[in-house]
């Protein structure tokens, strides 16, 4: 079997493998998997050091919706031929018992990652967790308000792309702007995910902005700077996956184009001092994604610690 | 302070409750709190049934960027004299140490999410965590190949969004297709996120699909389907959202129109049987991910246990 990159899951699955090459990790939820698989992520990043240049490989191998005892018998053991180790997430407290059972029978190194959050929060909130999984039969299955709200967010962000309709800035809960290529649409993505209202709208050199960004309530503009060196290269990557076809200018990815234009840039955030100017330098998306969320709730909340809260 | 509700973070803040009204979760991250989130997440899942109707709510604060003992004393405090309980990410053993020290101190009861999963993981590679938190000085800070192979992908899938530019189909990993409202957008978006580029094509009744959808590889093509019922529930709120401003058809969601559309949809499915046909009603977004994904890997590596792989 083939097996795609670190976080990409398609493109280049160069590599052929099967088991050979790396130290495995089972993942195995009776639900999607996703919360185990962003547990040994965080948790794969304090191997940074040894994962690049391929030094010590590891494949990640996700089960999901494992729900019956067979299944994960099955895994386990197949986790102990391809000398794996397992994470779970099980939320029928038999089930997780027996895969803890089975892994030090079969001698394999195991962490419940639902098992102990769990507990914690039951003991806290003085109730005991159901231990159905999401896919529990019986269980209610209707989607939230919340859920319905946090899909429009996407819809609505995907319409506002790249300066598209300026006429709704207004209804936007977060604006971004900043240059071609400081990743105002994929950070306004990540947002809306999480059921923000985003519009994003470019600054490109000597092009005015809409008339209605400067309408709006100046504390959700948010903008984006981003070292120009940095830029230049991923500009550079960027014509060249276009092909250089018509839709980029031709002084696009040079230096001094590329300075003028951030300097551009620096006088229309000069301009507006309320908005905040974000460093996205060698940032992941994630990490602008918390610092634009706390600068907002910060903002909304005036409270004197700095924190981000929900209700649920 | 005011709280956005349950998954949304914005909207209807409409909620004042300082302290009182709930019991309190801290999430505390040298990071941005992005793990310890996602866990909590998972785990309230398993208290579904007593936070509907707030019969017991939940209120999450999320602090990130936690990187100094002094920061994270304040915390503990203030979460003793909140009553909240604190679940934690702190790569730095010491400062995991502490923060489980003062919470015992304080009385606070905790979660470390991170430690465990790192130290099984360290065992298991044979190597020790570095112990640093992903914003420590000196720590490389470049952005992966996958990282950028990432954001094309996000790029592609909404250049590629609602049928748009049929001719890029044969580009894409993934091919979504089925009626409007059947969830084709939020899943395209979510799956973008994991690196895959995704194209959907809307089913519109009596509206022949784009000829190239038949060119292309028909292992990618991934067709929805939603029941009646709750297809034209969702519709109405989408016309109420919208308002209906002319962009929607006045028959959109009259039942015996829904009912045709899907069968007309149907149709073409059952001409199609390559294309897996998913039932996406009552199911997150997240949740058919996870079911396409599945088939699409299956598919790729013909493997005998039902996986996702990845390399990292
Ligand atoms: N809404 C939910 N209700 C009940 N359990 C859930 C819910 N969401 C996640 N879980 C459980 O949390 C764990 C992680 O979920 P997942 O991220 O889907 O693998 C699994 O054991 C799920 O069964
Ligand atoms: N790439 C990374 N390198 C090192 N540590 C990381 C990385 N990503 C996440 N972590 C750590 O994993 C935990 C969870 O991260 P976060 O989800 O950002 O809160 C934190 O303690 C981070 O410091
Ligand atoms: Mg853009
Ligand atoms: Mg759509």
């Amino acid at each position: 079997p083939t097996s795609p990159k670190r976080g990409s899951g398609s493109g280049s699955e160069s590599e052929t493998e099967g088991n050979g090459g790396g130290k495995s990790i089972f993942m195995v939820s009776d639900g999607t998997g996703w919360t185990a698989e962003h547990a040994v992520n965080a948790a794969l990043g304090q191997f940074d050091y040894c994962l690049v240049d391929r030094l010590c490989p590891v494949n990640t191998h996700l089960f999901s919706g494992i729900d019956d005892v067979e299944q994960l018998m099955e895994i386990i053991k197949q986790a102990a031929k391809e000398r794996a180790m397992v994470v779970y997430t099980l939320a029928d407290p038999s089930m997780s018992e027996s895969a803890r059972q089975a892994c030090d029978h079969w001698g394999v190194a195991s962490t419940d990652v639902l098992g102990p959050i769990t507990e914690a929060i039951g003991g806290h909130l003085g109730v005991s967790p159901s231990g159905l999984p999401r896919w529990a039969p019986g269980r209610e299955k209707t989607l939230s308000e919340d859920y319905f709200r946090r899909i429009e967010a996407i819809e609505f962000t995907i319409k506002q792309d790249d300066g598209a309709l300026p006429r709704n800035l207004h209804l936007a809960d977060i604006i971004l702007t900043g240059v071609s290529r400081s990743g105002k649409t994929p950070l306004s993505i990540y947002l809306a995910q999480k059921g923000y209202k985003v519009a994003n709208v470019p600054i490109v050199m000597n092009v005015d902005l809409p008339k209605t960004l400067f309408e709006v309530n100046p504390e959700k503009v948010f903008a984006l700077t981003i070292n120009p060196v940095v830029l230049q290269s991923i500009r550079r990557a960027r014509a060249k996956t276009l092909g250089f076809n018509g839709e980029i200018k031709t002084n696009y990815c040079d230096m001094d184009y590329v300075k003028q234009e951030l300097e551009f840039a620096g006088k229309i955030f000069a301009q507006n001092p309320v908005w905040p100017v974000i460093e996205v330098t060698a940032k992941a998306i994630e990490e602008t994604a918390v610092i634009v969320l706390r600068l907002y709730h910060d903002r909304k909340n005036r409270c004197s610690m700095p924190r981000i809260s929900k209700r649920y």
